[in-house]
């Protein structure tokens, strides 16, 4: 599977490996990614998270917790975490808690993002999405998980207590209300990118890397968060902004240069060279 | 002010020092409170969350922040936690940062549990509370208050790591979705006094308490999270279930007879004796 050719615009929500479908409406970029490196680290994160939110009792609780942590279409900023912390020389399995706490901060704003509230004119009709449980417990579950993924994190840290708080301010850092961005219309949202910067960041920070490497992956990450943002949007709006995709990509992979090519290949597929 | 008497009834949500009114429909049992002992933690708490949270640039966000941090009504929990710090022999200012991370989770979990949505029937009309923001807002912007709690958590830790972990843990324990309780009609809910034994555990971590003492705070501090939500119900209900308020009562102070008894004089306060 290595080397599986992927148009970019995929990439953003990769639900299966299944092949694209060609698309009418734009010429998509085709790049080479290692899909296999990427779909393994998806399946290493998953197999975690369903150990450690399986449906139980109360079912009442634990099956829309299950439903919730698992229904968001696909995201990569938990993967990042972990291709982060290879590319610095660090263990995947150490890096695992942590990309499933990103998982979990990522199913919480999804689902909140998604909520049938009644105030949310002129977005997307979210009944096109499948709520199969009501918005009141949509709501309260998912403030459940993610401090469950604050609690996987704080639990997991033995003997990296310092590595594990760093981990969590980059963290809080992507999702607090400091981030919030105000649009124009006076409205409130969320920016993009920065839950893509805080997975490689975390990564980085696990697998022992230094402050210059840390920061070079967290700058990689955001690009990646950036140009995925901007392809999501572009297979809505079939308008395509090539030349600031490719201003991104060439920066994202500038902040690469500075580490061992062998030691980056993985990582710098999912830009798609 | 020391020793001003108070009715029990009151001092679950205690908004201000003014006298309470009496009522007709119970006879309150009068105690006695160390209401400026209370008073002073509430004002350190408050004073440093305004530091952390002010009013500015853009307002659009960080206004309804602000709103959304003061609006709920005063909660004991973070004040336990600052009272059970200087039980344990701790300074007053290693708490209040948990003190205040605590507050904020009571503020995120205070607006979620009272946003405007149209699946909450048989519940109190919501609109009875005034909403200055909408839905959308009231729910993005207290999404970021739960991790800006963490973050001031976990940016505070200097050379506390562990313990600051542990606090993370305890915080988590108490608002996770593994605490959320399901109800009898199948409905899920948030369960009663457990941020109260949990802000009595973070105090006497951070005060340096010994496992032994930690735990009897905390269970105090369920007691005392058990006491306030009867009362609060009472107060709804006109229902007085005072035989068990007392149980609780005895079973809160039998916690505190381990240690000494000038130690935790003030804290003992809380349940009125």
């Amino acid at each position: 599977m290595a080397g599986f050719h992927l148009p970019l615009y995929r990439t953003n929500l990769i639900r299966s490996s299944s092949s694209p479908a060609p698309s009418a409406y734009t010429k998509p970029t085709v790049v080479t990614q290692n899909l296999s490196y990427w779909n393994s680290i998806y399946s290493d994160i998953e197999s975690h998270l369903k150990k450690v939110i399986p449906i139980r009792d109360p079912v009442s609780i634990f099956e829309p917790m299950h439903h919730l942590t698992f229904a968001p279409p696909r995201t990569t900023a938990p993967a990042l975490c972990v291709a982060a912390c290879e590319a610095v020389g660090g263990n995947r399995e150490d890096a695992i808690v942590a990309a499933s706490a990103i998982h979990l901060m990522h199913a919480t704003i999804y689902t909140h993002d998604h909520l049938l509230l009644t105030d949310r004119v002129g977005r997307e009709p979210e009944s096109e999405i499948p709520h199969r449980f009501g918005t009141n417990i949509e709501l309260l579950i998912a403030d459940g998980i993610m401090p469950f993924g604050f609690e996987l994190l704080a639990g997991s840290a033995g003997d990296n207590s310092e590595k594990i708080l760093k981990v969590i301010v980059e963290i809080t850092g992507a999702i607090g209300s400091q981030e919030m961005v105000a649009g124009e219309d006076g409205g409130v949202g969320r920016p993009a990118g920065l839950l893509h910067g805080c997975g490689a960041a975390c990564g980085a920070i696990i697998g022992g890397g230094n402050v210059e490497e840390i920061d070079r992956l967290k700058r990689f990450g955001l690009y990646v968060g950036k140009i995925q943002g901007l392809l999501s949007e572009k297979s809505k709006n079939e308008g395509c902004e090539m030349e600031l995709l490719e201003t991104w990509r060439a920066l994202a992979l500038k902040e690469l240069e500075y580490f061992d090519s062998r030691k980056v290949e993985q990582i710098s597929s999912i830009v798609g060279v």
